[in-house]
C-alpha cells in the first residue's frame, strides 16, 4: 500500500504553511481553511491508484498515515449509464451513486480521511456538526476509530439521521437553530476541552476524502472527464475537491489541461453560494432561516465560501436553484424510470441538467455526470404511502418529451 | 463482454431438462426448481471474470442474454476485515457488506439476473411475493426494464419497504397473512394474466444472481475460501447459490475441492429450515405463524428446502436459531464497535458466531465471513431514539470478554 506523498498543509486563503504531523485544524496565521498539497515525483513513483478496491486505493494521495486507514467499504461506488440523455435529447449522462458508500452517503469519504489523520495524529475525542448525513459518516468511523464523537445537529434533523448516528454511540445534542448555529456549539467544545473538530473545511481532511469521487470519475470514465459536472451543494467541499482531484489528476501525468464545467445545484429555500456566484461575488453572504426539505443543501453559511466560487468561475459553470417540489418530483421520476432512487439532493441535479438542456446550455453532445449523493431511505418521511398514478404520467409526459 | 456459457436448465429434483429460450419458471416434468448448468469448457476459454466491476463480470456463468444485463451497480460489495477475530479470541472475520448493493440488500443481485432473463427472453410483466427487501430489488430492477411489477406482501411488513416498492412504481397489494399466502396470490395472478412470477426458486434467475456472492468472496480472498460461512436464511436461496457458486469456480479450476462449513440461521420465531437440519429431514415443514422482526427470516416456508437441506449436509454446516432480542444487541454492538451498523438479519450472524466460537465449534485459526444481508435504514423502527450508555457497557463487557 502506498505511503503519503503528503509534503505540505498550506492556507487556501494566505498560503502561509502548517506542520503535517500536527493536529491542526485551520491556518495559525489567518484562520482560514488548510489544503493539503503533495509531492508529484513521489506520487508519480507511487503508481497511483493501487490495484484493489476503495478509497484507500488513492493513500498516495491522502493525508492519512497507514494506521488510520480504516476500512469500511468507502470509495468505488458505481458510475451508472442511464437513459438520460436520450430522453432529453442530449448527451449521454451517468450517475455517480454515493449511495454505496458506508452509511449510505458521499459523506463517508470525507469522514473516512478526517477521522484516520485525526486518529493518527493522536486525537483524544472529536466533534462536528452536521445537517445530516455527515453525522452518520463520522459516527462511523469514530466507533471504528475508538474515538468518542459529539455531534452537534438542528432539532429538527429527521429522526432517521439521529437514530443512525446513535446507533454508532454518537453523543447527539440537538440544537435550536440551523447548521452554522451547531458549528458554533462545536467549535466552543473544541475550545473547551480539546475535541478535534470535523467541521467542513475547519480541518484538511473532508476535502481531500471527497477528492477521491474525482479520481473514481477521471478513472471511471477512461481518463477523459466530462463535459459537465452537476453537483448538489451545501458548504461545497465536493466543488473544491473535484477541483483539486482533476489538477493532481493533470499534475500526475493521468489527465491533460481539459476540465468539466461544474454546476452547483442549492435548494430554493438555502442559496448562499447560488446568489453569490450570480453576482460575481467572491465571498458568500449568510442566507438567514434555511429551509428545505433537503437537509443535505440546508447550509447557511459556508466557511470554504471564496474557495468554492473561486473553483466555480475558473471552471466556466453555473449555479442553479431548484425547488423542493421538483426535487420530490425528479426522485419519484428516477425511482419509477431509471430504477435508481435518489435523495432529494440527487434528484436535484437531474432537474438542473433539464433546464441546462433546453436552455442550450448543456450541448447534445456533450457528456454529463450527475451526483446521488445518498440514500433516499433516511428521507421516507416525505414520501406517501401510496402513489398517484394519474400524475405521474402527466408529470413524465411534461418532462420527457422525446420518450 | 462474455457471452454466457449456459448450456441447459435442469430440475433440482428430477434431473428433467428445459429448455433455455423460453420463459420457464419450474419443471415440466414434477414441479421442481430449476437450475443452471453451464458449459465450463466455453465459460473457461471466455476468461471468467471479466475486468471492471459488478455483478455482470460473472456474465458468462450468468443465464442472461446481453440484452437483459440491466446496470444499477449491483455486486463487487466490500468483504470488509472486522476486529471480531480479536475480541472473540478467535480467527479473522470478515464481512460481506451487502447494503452497498442498490435497493440496499442482497436481493438486487438475484432481481438483477431473474428480471434481466425474463426481460430478455419477452416477459410483458412480473409477480413477486416478498417479505421485503426483494420487492424493493425487484421493483428497481422492473422499473429498468420497463416492465410492469405487482408486488404481494404481507400487510404488515414495515413501511419503509412498501415505501421504496412504490418509489419505484410497483403496485403492492398487501396480503393479510404471510409470505407462503402471499407466494399463492402471485402464483394465481401468473396462472390468470401470464405475469412471470419472480418467487424464490420458482424461476432459476434468482440463484445464479445470488451465486455472485459466493464468486466475489473467493475472489476476494484471494481464491482460498474461509472455513466458514454464516449466512442469514430466509428461504435459503443463498445458501443452494454459494454451494453453486463453489462447484462452479472448482469446474473452471479456480479452486480447489475445499469448501467452507455453511452456517444456516434463522430467527427463533420462525425456523423451519433449521428444524428440519436438526432432526435429519430432507425436506422442511411449514413453521405456522412465523414471527420476527427480522423481515427477511419471517419465511415459514421453502420451495426449496430439500436443495437446501442437502447443501447443508455436504458442507458439514450448522444450523442455529436467533432470538430478536439477540438481533438487536447485535446490531447495536457493530454499530458502536465497528462502525457498521447491520440489519438485523445481519446481527444474527454475528450472535451465532459467538456462539459456536464458545462451543468450540469454530477453532481458533479458522477465517469465517458473515453476511450483512441489507441496510438498517429499512429498519429504523426497530430502534429507540436514545442509547443507554449504563445497558451497552454491561452487554459489551458480558459479550466481547477479550476486549
Amino acid at each position: 500500500m502506498s505511503d503519503s506523498a503528503l509534503d505540505r498543509l498550506e492556507c487556501g486563503h494566505c498560503a502561509a504553511p502548517a506542520p503535517t504531523d500536527q493536529l491542526i485544524g485551520t491556518c495559525r496565521a489567518c484562520g482560514g481553511p488548510l489544503l493539503a498539497v503533495y509531492d508529484t515525483a513521489r506520487a508519480r513513483a507511487d503508481r497511483i491508484p493501487d490495484a484493489g478496491r476503495g478509497l484507500w486505493r488513492w493513500a498516495g494521495l491522502l493525508p492519512v498515515p497507514e494506521a488510520g486507514r480504516f476500512e469500511l467499504g468507502a470509495g468505488d461506488t458505481p458510475l451508472l449509464p442511464t437513459g438520460i440523455g436520450e430522453w432529453l435529447n442530449s448527451g449521454p449522462t451517468w450517475i455517480k451513486d454515493e449511495s454505496a458508500n458506508p452509511t449510505a452517503s458521499f459523506k463517508a469519504r470525507g469522514m473516512a480521511v478526517a477521522i484516520g489523520r485525526a486518529k493518527a495524529l493522536g486525537a483524544g475525542s472529536l466533534v462536528v456538526p452536521s445537517a445530516g448525513n455527515a453525522a452518520c459518516a463520522a459516527a462511523a468511523y469514530a466507533a471504528r476509530a475508538g474515538l468518542p464523537l459529539t455531534v452537534f445537529m438542528p432539532a429538527d434533523v429527521p429522526r432517521s439521521f439521529q437514530v443512525e448516528a446513535r446507533a454508532h454511540a454518537a453523543r447527539v445534542e440537538l440544537v435550536d437553530g440551523l447548521i452554522d448555529d451547531c458549528g458554533q456549539r462545536a467549535q466552543a467544545m473544541a475550545d473547551r476541552d480539546g475535541s478535534f473538530n470535523l467541521a467542513t473545511f475547519r480541518e484538511p481532511g473532508r476535502v481531500e476524502g471527497k477528492k477521491t469521487m474525482g479520481f473514481e470519475i477521471a478513472e471511471q470514465m477512461g481518463w477523459r472527464l466530462p463535459e459537465v459536472i452537476i453537483y448538489p451543494t451545501g458548504g461545497g467541499t465536493g466543488i473544491v475537491a473535484l477541483w483539486k482531484a482533476f489538477n493532481e489528476l493533470e499534475s500526475l501525468g493521468l489527465i491533460g489541461p481539459e476540465r468539466p464545467r461544474l454546476v452547483m445545484v442549492q435548494s430554493a429555500g438555502c442559496a448562499p453560494l447560488v446568489r453569490a456566484f450570480d453576482v460575481g461575488a467572491d465571498q458568500a453572504d449568510p442566507w438567514p432561516a434555511g429551509a428545505t426539505c433537503a437537509d443535505g443543501l440546508r447550509v447557511p453559511r459556508s466557511f470554504g465560501d471564496r474557495l468554492v466560487l473561486d473553483a466555480m468561475r475558473r471552471s466556466r459553470g453555473r449555479a442553479l436553484t431548484v425547488s423542493d417540489a421538483e426535487m420530490l418530483e425528479y426522485a419519484r421520476l428516477m425511482a419509477s424510470r431509471l430504477g435508481l432512487f435518489p435523495c432529494p439532493e440527487g434528484a436535484a441535479c437531474l432537474a438542473a441538467q433539464v433546464r441546462l438542456v433546453e436552455e442550450g446550455w448543456i450541448g447534445a453532445d456533450e457528456r454529463v455526470v450527475l451526483f446521488n449523493t445518498g440514500s433516499p431511505l433516511k428521507y421516507l418521511h416525505l414520501w406517501p404511502n401510496s402513489t398517484h398514478p394519474e400524475h405521474t404520467a402527466d408529470s413524465d409526459r411534461r418532462i420527457f418529451a422525446h420518450d
